[in-house]
């Protein structure tokens, strides 16, 4: 029931980008959070849990990991608030091998819309646009320039377990540009001087193949990504706002990508 | 040059509720965010800078509020991070009296779209939430059972400013039921249940006095609201994602509030 120090320092190390990095592997917490990953195609290496923080949906929880095999490691609540990333842990700890962020491993031709986050720094707003993103049908996420790392604590828990269903790729500009051009993607940009509406936009995309870049809070798209777009489209709102919050706008730009889609196929 | 301990200790207490609560006052952080200020009708009590964290466009900002009359105090920097609320102070502190809580103070007959937000407890999704309420043009925000407090340093930095220009009712929920009823409003509730489409709901509202209310990130709105509530509204997704962020998911449901008031008037 008590892990040893290495353990600890093990878990814990999850906690660190430099930790994840080494291992390859990434944390997650809570129950709500680790329901989704009961839903999704990644299985954790490990899940430790203390029954004393559990209630019984925690601990059908445990026992459905472990009907599908994966190892549960029973352990006391002092041990599991020792390596939990959150102040009140909620009982249940899963460890996963990272994902591949390789943009050419992730791609599937069969990809018709796609997220671009470049500068996307606050681990709030990245995990909000990939629950966006998966609950708009985009197929892929591409993260350019410096956004937060995307299986950090912070954005796995914004995602609320997005990020276990949703291929994250990380790539420089360089590889993106190349990307956009070979695979015959319309690139659209959310920009706030933008003059196109994303409905007309996403109407007029060959093929569908459409791909949606959103810049940070507070520079918006580099003036590379801006160049590389077709369009740029902005959500009207009134002047005495300057802007949305990124992850807001970005969402409802989603939102009217999806709503366009499925109009046709109606 | 130098603050004394007592007015060190007075700007810290606004870090906290009861600070706030007993001195009637709040502060907020930030060029950009009292660049937004200095846009709306709130005026600083105090506005307290240090010249060296500031470049030309934060000493512009103090010429102008200084130009307003507002009594500007410039500081060390050592002084400014020992009473700034963030780990990374930007130079310039302002201090406001809170503005009137009151339901009744805060609403006239004019208004005609007002969001509702219930146990929105999250200081990051209220503060988006009240940002979109006024991009979107809703003319007031009510808050009902246990919501962040609305001028936290944090709400009031995720808001980019909308709190300074928005008014923000804090009111028991029988208040809301009685108000809902006497003002002839329609008060629709988003919930993930719901089965009407946003826009043939607004398009139907009386005199098009509308409200739209918003609940917790865990458990949406609470069965009173949901009963008090005309109509249930969602915003459509695919299901693999059991909810949008409580943020995005309102925001949303008001821009949609908003394009149905601009076709009407167009």
């Amino acid at each position: 029931l008590s892990l040893s120090q290495a353990e600890i320092k093990r878990l814990r190390s999850f906690s660190t980008k430099k930790g994840r990095r080494t291992a390859g592997l990434f944390a997650a917490e809570g129950v709500r959070l680790l329901e989704e990953a009961l839903n999704s195609l990644l299985r954790p290496e490990t899940v430790y849990y203390a029954p004393a923080l559990l209630a019984e949906r925690g601990l059908t929880l445990v026992r459905q990991f472990g009907s599908l095999r994966v190892k549960t490691v029973e352990i006391s609540a002092r041990d599991l608030a020792r390596v939990s990333a959150t102040a009140t842990p909620q009982g249940i700890l899963a460890v996963f091998a990272a994902p591949s962020e390789e943009l050419s491993q992730l791609y599937r031709p069969g990809m018709r819309t796609i997220l671009v986050c470049e500068n996307v720094s606050d681990p709030g707003n990245l995990g909000t646009l990939c629950r966006s993103a998966r609950a708009f049908a985009f197929d892929l996420v591409i993260l350019v320039g410096e956004c937060a790392e995307p299986f950090s604590p912070k954005v796995v828990r914004a995602s609320a377990g997005a990020m276990f269903g949703l291929p994250v790729a990380v790539t420089p500009l360089a590889e993106l540009e190349a990307f956009v051009r070979d695979k015959g993607f319309t690139l659209v940009a959310a920009d706030v001087r933008g003059t196109s509406s994303i409905g007309d936009v996403v109407a007029t995309v060959p093929g569908s193949r459409l791909m949606l870049a959103v810049g940070s809070e507070a520079d918006g798209l580099s003036e590379e990504v801006l160049h590389l777009a077709g369009h740029g489209v902005r959500v009207p709102h009134e002047t005495c706002v300057e802007s949305l919050n990124a992850a807001v706008a970005g969402s409802i730009l989603m939102k009217e990508c999806y709503d366009c889609a499925r109009r046709r196929t109606v």
